[in-house]
């Protein structure tokens, strides 16, 4: 494919706050991450509030905003993303739901959140339940890695302001859904097509064969569907029609994958991207590049960062970095002559916190052209000298698409 | 009280220009002020357009603004904020009204503003009219300090945009109250009740003993009650709810607190603080520690500043921030580990203006791991270079709870 070329990288979770372990610098700090630094050097810098600043930002409503959709609009939970992330079809007013497969008792009492951690046979539990009718609601069931899996009601008039089922902790009974607003007539009714299908999901796979089989080799069977971060499915511009773009993702997680491909994105597979810190980022490299020949935008999400920020993992964080530095260095290399790369994280999430926070991100943009500043450095506290100043996620495509000037004017 | 803590610290009218009697420098610049320039070296700095850039900020919107509401959604004149500033219970709907005792002729004509600006008495006097009837509405009164006070309305389909009953000089007839937009029936019911309570209150009042008897000694009665400065009260979501605060105010005026009030904090009153440039800010300054021991959030307003603003006078200015600086330091020292503070101002009050101008403030905030930048003193220009780069007012909240870990993420 001809023409100039968008990369958006995001590294998971990439800012931080400075840390004490680490001479009171940041991971991005103490880093060495010579390709960063070029890319920050040659290119123009700033910080960037990912929704606004001092919003937390989940990873799921940040890449919303990083891709040009207001997440205060079309944001209600993540199950219709995650639902879209394992490749169910997702329409606009259905509502979907991330789901455990759990163990509970006859009493109804949750004994394994996670059903013995199952591995196998949910396929098999999954179409037991998929496809259920109750009222004039379709339930559409799908079984995720593990003990994951999504529910999409599909139906007339739902609402997704709804209570989990899910009690969340072992030994209490399972939940009854209700609309969180009691005249709230469209989530009265999801709460009472949930509550249902928990019921029936029970009767469905209490004596299945698979569960059968777990109970007699001494495994917790998955007798019950716990759904929960109900979500309505929010009618969005696909991005390619709103930017001009054939668009791919390469991402890890299942929520990435499932914001992009609800915008519409090319979900490109990489079997050794592992969304840990053992993913191989330089197959994720390749992956774009290949990807580009016949596409003109790849995002790609690289979920390392944040887990050593959960984990409060200083050394790890700044360790991953280095190689997430190999994967800027490959990308710099075999990129054409006329593409550019936007470079930064969706949230911080620092090592104090052990969680996301609301404190912004560095961004660098790359490219032909660019307004060069003298920001030498790729982290939190060098940026904010740079010539973007502060900017907020929902622009960047607006910037990149501009560079890349495949942009419509807005006016004469 | 366990956990993080927050402190909001506003210097009312700080900001300022530069001036010729300083050596062209800003009394924040030309003020000797150790513990300020501590906390922005120790801490991340910017400037603060307190409402949006170049908008001239009143310390009631902006204040409302600096607490995370929407001043252009919710304030249509400072009257309720005014009522509720002095105990009055102001309820969504109402409409309110700061007023004077004033003084007229039998023409009704205003020979005093300010009823000689009386100070006994005025209890007894809104005693007599306080509670009156008019058409389906309620009229409540309460006397403030000196010859002020304010009025409340309550009663079905109240509307604030009306003009005022004050003339605002002497020599002139009391005005009727009219509703700006003359199709505004809801406004035009508030005229209309307004025009009789003012009539009524000088049937009231005219004969009233207290009147009699400052009459008899010389002194102008306070024979009429002229309400100004509409407003209709707003449903705003208390801030406690909002942002997950037990919260309290430690201020020297009654819109201040009254903002506060009306947003649900506690108001922590301090008997030495005047309003004035003789308050006692260390005697503030231990009210908000001793405060902090069972609550988690305290703003505070030093009035003096912006009184300094308003007469013009830089050199008092300097001298009073000097004090104020020795307040920051008592903060300094002796906030728990794991306090936030946010120093900033609600507006400028430049020598130059002798009123609040729409120049941003500088801000800073400072705690346990804030990303420091290199800004080494805290004044309007020093702070330009700061990591905060140039936020608005209604961010500070949404900054300060997620320092204080106490945010709710926004999605997964």
């Amino acid at each position: 494919m001809e023409g100039p070329k968008g990369i958006l990288l995001v590294g998971d979770g990439l800012g931080d706050r400075p840390v004490a372990e680490l001479g009171s610098r940041t991971p991005l700090e103490a880093a060495e991450k010579p390709n960063m630094d070029r890319l920050a050097a040659e290119g123009e810098c700033g910080i960037m509030d990912p929704i606004a600043p001092g919003v937390r930002a989940g990873s799921d409503t940040s890449h919303l905003a990083l891709l040009g959709y207001d997440p205060y609009e079309c944001y209600t939970g993540r199950g219709p993303f995650e639902a879209a992330g394992i490749g169910m079809d997702v329409k606009q007013g259905d509502v979907a739901f991330r789901c455990n497969f759990t163990t509970v008792n006859d009493d109804m009492v949750v004994t394994d959140r996670r059903a013995g951690r199952i591995t196998e046979g949910t396929e098999q539990l999954a179409a037991a339940v998929n496809g259920m009718q109750i009222e004039d609601v379709t339930c559409l069931f799908k079984e995720s890695v593990a003990h994951r899996g999504a529910l999409v009601l599909r139906g007339p008039g739902l609402g997704a302001n709804i209570t989990d089922t899910d009690p969340h902790v072992e030994g209490a009974h399972v939940h009854e859904a209700k609309p969180v607003d009691p005249n709230d007539a469209a989530s009265a009714k999801t709460a009472r097509i949930v509550n249902q299908f928990v019921k029936k999901s029970y009767e469905a796979l209490k004596d299945h064969a698979v569960n059968k089989a777990r109970e007699a080799s001494g495994q917790k069977p998955a007798n019950i569907i716990l759904p929960r971060g109900a979500g309505l499915a929010p009618s969005l511009t696909p991005i390619n029609e709103r930017f001009g773009l054939t668009s791919a993702c390469v991402a890890e997680t299942g929520l990435i994958k499932g914001v992009a491909k609800y915008v519409g994105m090319k979900i490109i597979d990489v079997p050794e991207a592992t969304g840990g810190l053992d993913s191989n980022l330089i197959a994720m490299a390749k992956a774009i590049i290949e990807t580009l020949k016949d596409h003109n935008f790849v995002l790609c999400n690289v979920k390392g960062p944040d887990v050593a920020g959960h984990d409060a993992k200083a050394q790890v964080k700044v360790d991953f970095i280095q190689i997430m530095d190999e994967m800027v260095g490959y990308l710099l290399d075999n990129v054409d002559e006329n593409t550019y790369i936007a470079l930064t994280a969706d949230h911080s999430t620092p090592i104090s916190v052990k969680d996301h926070s609301g404190d912004p991100v560095p961004i660098a943009f790359w490219g032909p052209g660019v307004r060069t500043d003298k920001v030498m450095h790729f982290d939190e506290r060098s940026v904010t000298s740079g010539g973007l100043h502060r900017i907020r996620g929902c622009y960047i495509m607006n910037i990149l698409t501009q560079l890349m000037a495949i942009q419509e004017k807005f006016g004469a």
